[in-house]
């Protein structure tokens, strides 16, 4: 008998309106969608009748958007996410949330919870905060340095992980007759002493449905990707080709190796916006209609903050500056900048074409055209290992959503990549992880 | 035309089994419940069909409980609600957060999202954590003093209500005609500088449907009222007689009143433990049943907990100490010292007596009887002035809620004293508190 066959993996992004700024503004869009628990619920049952692995939140601890020109990342996305399992039964949770502006104490418990709740369909998006405006609502006047940032980061995560599996499988008892609840000596501190936390737990919480809740990051610079390897099960990531996703995932997937984690144990969940029409020209048209409501002046500051630079050395009908680079140990966003930059590698592009290429998005990756176009390069990067999967973006919600999964999902099925019906209950299991053990060596980090 | 008779209030604290600690030893309980989110969210559709006006959430930041023998408060109330809001649409869900180990921007967002995701149902009950566990969790030795504490806890406030409040009511314009989604100059920052916080803000939310979530504190000492005294809309207080209750509830108000909050501010729910029967006999055997499946030496240690001596101290056939007292500017509870100390003065009280009366539990006052006899209990504190509600915790959960919305609840509406439909929409409209305007005085602290 033959394995079965690598399958792929779906996650939806659920943003506020939309990939495209301006989603907001078609005629069917509710601009207030952004603060409507409705909205996510709503793209959350689209994602599971489609049988996708999991919906994804994103998160800022600051207003870092243009907000004059469009919605912001707003709702808190554990809370968020505890309303989109109760409407769901069988998809994944994931939520973003940082660890420069947490204690891991807090975060072990609401995803701890979040696992509980949701019958074992948890993750967590691993992120650190680099922007100024983050750092003063958090008693700071500036951003901690790149690697300071990534340095706690790790630890953070270790904490994490450790009060996660303070509690071994079986602790709690509950015997009625002999009135024994709890078995004390199955639930045990973790004496944490690092450079950044020092945590004693245990938690004050049981042992999850998965185990752990699934550990989801997106490291694009070198620091990143060692907290990547170290501790992510998957990896949304950016990037516009083929070869720049493949050297990374065997780059992640190597190092991963190297600190004992087993073949491929990271999956690369590469971000992938869509605009989707009946023809090619259909969705030219809806690509064209939705970039037309961006302000310039909004896509020029964007890519401005992407690239680092004062929007003043932007000209619409130029080339990007040539000398671009990201500050040595600044907090530049590494995976946009590199994966922008790759998009006009080697060609003449003006300003005005990378915004038109980008459709005024923050660098992740655009596919314009068809059902069967888009299922075509998503095959073609799932079958050269380029990608395990990916996190989708629609162009609009819910309606791009809603033409994924009614156009290209059952063409992804027939071809045998995608799944016809959920195997697993947890996320883990529609992910294909292992569900970790308390004692794997997390536990205690230094006495 | 005289104005409405004044309304009863109803909360329901639900609990992981119930009140009494050996709830969860009776033949029909999971001993699992407590970290089921369908045991909390089948407690509040129970109180929201029979009217109530909240569900409450306890919450800790460590393991305080005695586990060997009893459930523990484990899942983080925000996300816990947010699900119960999803399979409720009327009942409020107010959550307990500690301002000892939090940031008041993450606080003020997963509230104010909670808010949002439950259509304007939410509170926050503003507690200190004042256990040493819980320091050791968050890189302190040990508990700041008392003092420190709560002047943590009202500037932490101060800056959440700032951060709610500093986005206009209609900040949001979202004309798809223009392209103008929000009105910068309606957002604005709350540039704090304080002892404790310096937060740039503002929120990255807008304002929430309830203008702000109901703020609930549980005051008992002295900086404790100060603080309720504040800022709380009501209080989750613990009084065993009316004339204690009518007392605090006087200096509250009367503290309030003179901060400018105008009359009767702050709405007075005590703790109201109940184990009912359909008769007095039934209720008392129910209540020794449950008595006698709790451990002597439970009681004990949590006895001494409460009063802050060595459990050496206490003998069950004899008086409690004479020389009680908190220690001074310590991190006792004062409002079950106090409680406690109430219910044996001018009595001669064994410890054994003691620990019936409060059946095992932590300080509240036990009400034991028929649906009768609890409501003229109600009624009688209701009628002094000496509650404006209350906040139930039921021996035994499902069964002991149900006893009362089946029991109690139809008598108190055949007496006029509670509502028998919602008349609101939101938690402030079930407590008949005004919504709060944007520019309340509380935007900008000092520059």
């Amino acid at each position: 008998m033959s394995a079965p066959p690598r399958q792929l993996h779906l996650n939806v992004n659920i943003l506020h309106s939309g990939f495209i700024p301006s989603a907001w503004r078609l005629p069917d869009a509710d601009p207030l969608a952004f603060i409507d628990a409705a909205h996510y619920v709503k793209a959350a049952q689209i994602a599971e009748a489609a049988k996708f692995d999991a919906v994804f939140l994103a998160d800022n601890a600051s207003i870092i958007e243009q907000i004059d020109f469009r919605p912001i990342t707003a709702l808190e996305p554990t809370v968020l996410l505890a309303a989109v399992a109760a409407a769901t039964t069988r998809i994944g949770v994931i939520g973003t949330a940082s660890t420069s502006y947490n204690e891991p104490y807090n975060i072990a418990r609401r995803f701890a919870t979040l696992d509980h709740v949701s019958g074992g369909r948890a993750g967590w998006n691993i992120v650190t905060t680099a922007d100024a405006g983050s750092a003063r609502n958090f008693g700071l006047d500036a951003t901690p340095d790149h690697a300071g940032r990534y340095a706690r980061a790790d630890e953070f995560t270790e904490v994490v992980k450790a009060l996660w599996n303070s509690w071994d499988d079986d602790a709690v008892v509950g015997d009625k007759q002999s009135g024994r609840f709890i078995d004390e000596a199955k639930v045990k501190p973790i004496a944490h002493r690092g450079k950044y936390f020092r945590v004693q737990g245990p938690l004050n919480l049981p042992r999850t449905p998965q185990g752990q809740p699934v550990l989801v990051q997106a490291g694009g610079s070198g620091d990143g990707r060692e907290l990547a390897a170290r501790h992510a099960e998957a990896v949304f990531s950016a990037a516009h080709t083929q070869e720049e996703s493949l050297a990374y995932s065997r780059a992640i997937n190597e190092r991963a190796a190297a600190l004992g984690r087993g073949p491929h144990a990271v999956k690369i969940l590469p971000g992938l916006a869509t605009i989707i029409g009946a023809t090619e020209a259909e969705a030219l048209r809806r690509r064209d209609e939705l970039i037309d409501m961006i302000p310039w002046s909004y896509s020029l500051k964007r890519l401005a903050g992407t690239l680092g630079i004062p929007v003043e050395r932007l000209h619409l009908d130029q080339p990007l500056p040539s000398d671009l680079a990201l500050p040595a140990g600044g907090n530049g966003n590494h995976t946009f900048f590199h994966a922008t930059l790759s998009l006009v590698q080697g060609r003449r592009h003006t300003v005005r074409d990378l915004i038109r290429a980008l459709c005024g998005g923050g660098g992740h990756r655009v596919l314009v055209g068809t059902p069967e176009q888009i299922a075509d390069e998503i095959e073609a990067w799932f079958k050269a290992g380029a990608a395990d999967g990916f996190n989708l973006m629609p162009d609009a919600f819910p309606s791009g959503l809603q033409d994924f999964t009614d156009g290209v999902v059952p063409i992804l099925q027939r071809r045998g990549l995608f799944r016809r019906e959920y195997e697993g209950r947890t996320l883990r299991e529609h992910f294909g992880l292992a569900r970790p053990g308390a004692d794997n060596g997390d536990r205690v980090r230094a006495a």
